[in-house]
């Protein structure tokens, strides 16, 4: 039985014990499927709650399909997202986005992970030229691919660009809840006061079962989504086993202490990688990731010890990635043996 | 506390405790996220093991996905599926199987909720005319969604004539279960066994949690999958919750055990509905659905104590489906108090 | 060399020599692409004369690609189309809309190849399930896939019956002018003045070298077509070689003059196909198509001299079509030897 | 009357007398449509002898339908394609090939226009990896979007390069006449003999009547494009129309007698604009496009004579572009008056 925790990736965690039980909790008696149950409406009452907003919220199973659809629920087939090259809607969906809403993604260079407010002052906006698509929707990814975050001013300076320009801006929010755990805010701070207009709200990666969130901010955007949501696959019928996990995850701010332990634990394997002789950390450690270059031997030994994913294989850039119920003992058994 | 149990639909039920307690046990450390982990591996052996064939396995969340991306295998935008009028990829999916492939379904009337196998002897296969889509899969649903079951000579007959004519079949198994256990056969017998080329497994309707499976049992529709589970937005990235839940409803039959007790309670219900004079039930129940137009007062007064599906408006038609925890004592109720 | 005029389609027709000087007059030196010119202006212009209306004005290449991007202006992927089986949207389009729109089309029961009233007056209208697809849409063809005829009225109430549930109406006219000329009235009488929506507008069949419009009768249905028309890959560079048709063709009345000889072909090869003893001709002959059932030698013997088209295998039913240029002597010639 | 050529695009000229003179021959009696007609065969045979090989020939519309249906052709959904950032098909389509293919292009920094051999050795192929989209096929433009063009041996490695890594080769021939003309050799030296695998050949902007061709030298690439063509809104009724531009197109060499003076003109201009002090042209002339940087009060002045395409309006990059009809005289007018 291997007990050791991985570093690859917040997904080889597993499902927080407080989640499971929730999910027992709601597993009592019959109940109308497909979002008609009570528990599902205490759990997008209880997301009003938190976001401070009489929003509309979706369960679906996977946070592509989060991006996916909230990408079809603002955009037609000529209208295009704005994002980085290294956005995880561009790069890590497997053309996802393309395939099912037929938009194009436009990928402008980051800054440390970010997109810069630039892009969206500077972008072609030529709504009487049919050769080229209509870029209609800013997607940002908070905390960013890289492990960085953006600070409220950010995300406002991003919303006021893009709104000015008439564009509506996505955040895709996998890992939002380490946002919100890095800057000490509520997660309204960095969604509903800064003018995001759709949220991909991530659980899995912070310990949930395959349960993430659409959420709007502007009610008409969700005008048809129940509909868009069934055709693509991702209307569960027995709902409450996704929404009853989001009623101890914001009720109780599990979804904080969470993410401050997965942070907290990335500072400290950053520390510890630091140590090593030669190790360069490229960005910032905001979040629960840590980009490394190593020197040899140590990075071949770590690769071995507990494989990280390797981010860039001509860098050997690696990222380790901590989650919820990663300890202090877990980093510490990564150095337990010098290579 | 609502104790009492619907016979709306079954997926008004929930989880049985022993998937629950599978999800338990395999909540167990961290694992390989996306199906890399050895829990999904020995699921995966254990549906080679239950269908007797070296079958290629692949989890989704819904059974809209699993039909859609069966289509999506084995399809071209331009080649299209045979099915009934009723089927539920024709019907009851939101036009996910045209959005999601492009691909055009052909209704044609059913008899007793079947494909005869003359639809597909008849069939116009013109692949010189591009002018009209070209048949390619033949799609039927196990047990039927008028709650008739299929032989298995019945099923042969068509995959047969289909296969003779160069046409795929797909099984949508949303209710396989109900159908073995009706029939008294191993899952092997109405698949593998009759030439079935790809099945949609349901788990969902039989107590499983947003748990279902596309198998496959020719490899090479398989060839690209992993690709379009991704591209299609349902691949699991704690794969484990899905796979885990196979491992005791194959392993230890649970599969067959909440069949026989829907399917015994449909029966159960049926005779008590016949009891009411003037009630008529159009087709035979064989699975876990009874269809019954009824009189009046008792109708009005079903559809107030436990609300069926209105299967036609117009002329009263209603289903009532038992799940695999409905009791003669949930059946009794309805009945407690004469109208 | 073959003079002998075809009766297969109204497809094996040529240009008429008007069309071809239109065309040869437009091609005068520079101009600027993409319909910026100002022949294409002027077509437009004329458009809004014929039509009685401030019409907006799509050239495409085919019927096709006509009938497909009216419903992509129209619908949204779970948004559908309602026509008669055997509309050509449905049958002969190779699952295009489909394809494109990702729209599925919701096929009933004609009526002499007509749209029944009541399709739409009691069609499942449910925007509160997201299980199936939402009407949205009613295409009807005019003339009619069988060659009959809706009259203004037959039109006025299919118009007001979808309005009313909120539906919107296009017209595959892609042999409007057929109808017109039969009826005896203006374009504009069958379109506008019967609160048609948008109009697949045809000129292939009736004399045009692979020109076609889309048009709209409702602004705002056009807002984003110049889009959707170059994102489906049916903008012309070359505009003018498209539009400048149109300007003989509406503004000498050149689509009335070819379609009265077609439609009066028609009649003639009807009453010297109704000579033959045995022969049957199922529907009433209204535009320029006859479809006759004939009993052999005639049938083989007219099939071998000039075929027709073979539009039920099963019971041997014939579709003769007469174009622009058919003559009476070509009809003669057809009954020169007797079998 | 403007009798003024335009230098904005090679769209803004019209059809040769030639190409008309086909036309109206081809205008002769009745003929079977979609293709069956002998004019296609004909020409059909003549692309063979042109391009010295069996090759399979569709002929569409527009160049954005040939680009996309030969994506259709080769690659399904989750595979992709590699080309420029720059390429047509990656900027000027509209998001056509999302759209109608859903595969995402992947956009590489080009060299001169051209994409460089160690992008397709370098590219990332990772066929058990389904969070990325697989590379499938390799599209270059000859000539290129910025008017340069690829030597045979340029091709030959890449095509040698992208077949040793299993991908295909696909060539935007918009302008493949240009180049085969500059080089001074046979089009099937550019194509068939470098080891393209499927070509868009365009007419268009080289004097033809919206006329392009897609060729595929690999038969089986083709098995299914009959079907993709009707189904993508791209088969003409009245082919006749299209296919007989090609017969003195390619038969009397009329591509390189229309290609060599539109190339000769660009020569004759850049001089001309090269003689204006300060001008600069960033990229070699080699087919029928010039690119310069023009100082004021030129820049504005030649704007007003004659508008050129503004490649980038925060350089003032400017494109020129002469068309098979464009004379010295033409170009000497631009100059006429000194601003």
């Amino acid at each position: 039985m291997n007990s050791f925790k991985s570093f690859g990736s917040d997904n080889h965690s597993g499902v927080h014990p407080e989640i499971l039980l929730a999910i027992s909790v709601a597993n009592e008696g019959h109940m109308p499927a497909y979002g008609g149950d009570p528990i599902t409406s205490a759990s997008i009452e209880q997301f009003r709650v938190t976001f401070k907003k009489d929003v509309e919220v979706f369960f679906v199973f996977t946070g592509t399909a989060a991006n996916t659809l909230a990408i079809r629920a603002c955009c037609r087939g000529f209208e295009a997202v704005v994002a980085t090259t290294i956005a995880h809607i561009n790069e890590d969906e497997c053309g996802a986005p393309e395939f099912i809403t037929g938009s194009k993604i436009l990928g402008f260079a980051h800054e440390n992970g970010k997109l810069p407010v630039s892009v969206i002052e500077k972008i072609r906006m030529a709504p009487d030229d049919p050769h080229r698509v209509l870029p209609k929707l800013v997607s940002i990814t908070q905390a960013t691919e890289l492990g960085t975050i953006y600070t409220p001013d950010e995300l406002r300076a991003l919303t006021k660009a893009a709104h000015a320009r008439g564009l509506l801006v996505h955040m895709d929010g996998a890992r939002l809840a380490n946002a919100a755990a890095y800057l000490g805010v509520e997660l309204s701070a960095l969604t509903t006061d800064v003018g995001i207009d759709v949220l991909s709200f991530g659980g899995t990666k912070n310990g949930l079962l395959c349960a993430e969130a659409v959420v709007f901010f502007q009610k008409d955007l969700a005008e048809a989504f129940a509909f868009m949501r069934k055709q693509s696959m991702q209307l569960a019928s027995k709902m409450r086993y996704l929404s009853s996990q989001f009623l101890p995850y914001l009720g109780t701010d599990l979804w904080r202490k969470n993410a401050l332990q997965a942070n907290a634990m990335a500072i400290y394997l950053r520390r510890r990688l630091e140590s090593i002789e030669g190790a360069r950390c490229p960005w910032p450690t905001e979040a629960n990731e840590v980009f490394a270059i190593l020197p040899e031997p140590w990075s071949s030994h770590l690769q071995t010890t507990a494989p990280a994913y390797l981010w860039n294989a001509s860098t050997g850039l690696l990222r380790f990635v901590c989650s919820f119920d990663t300890t202090e003992a877990d980093v510490d058994r990564l150095f337990a043996k010098t290579p």
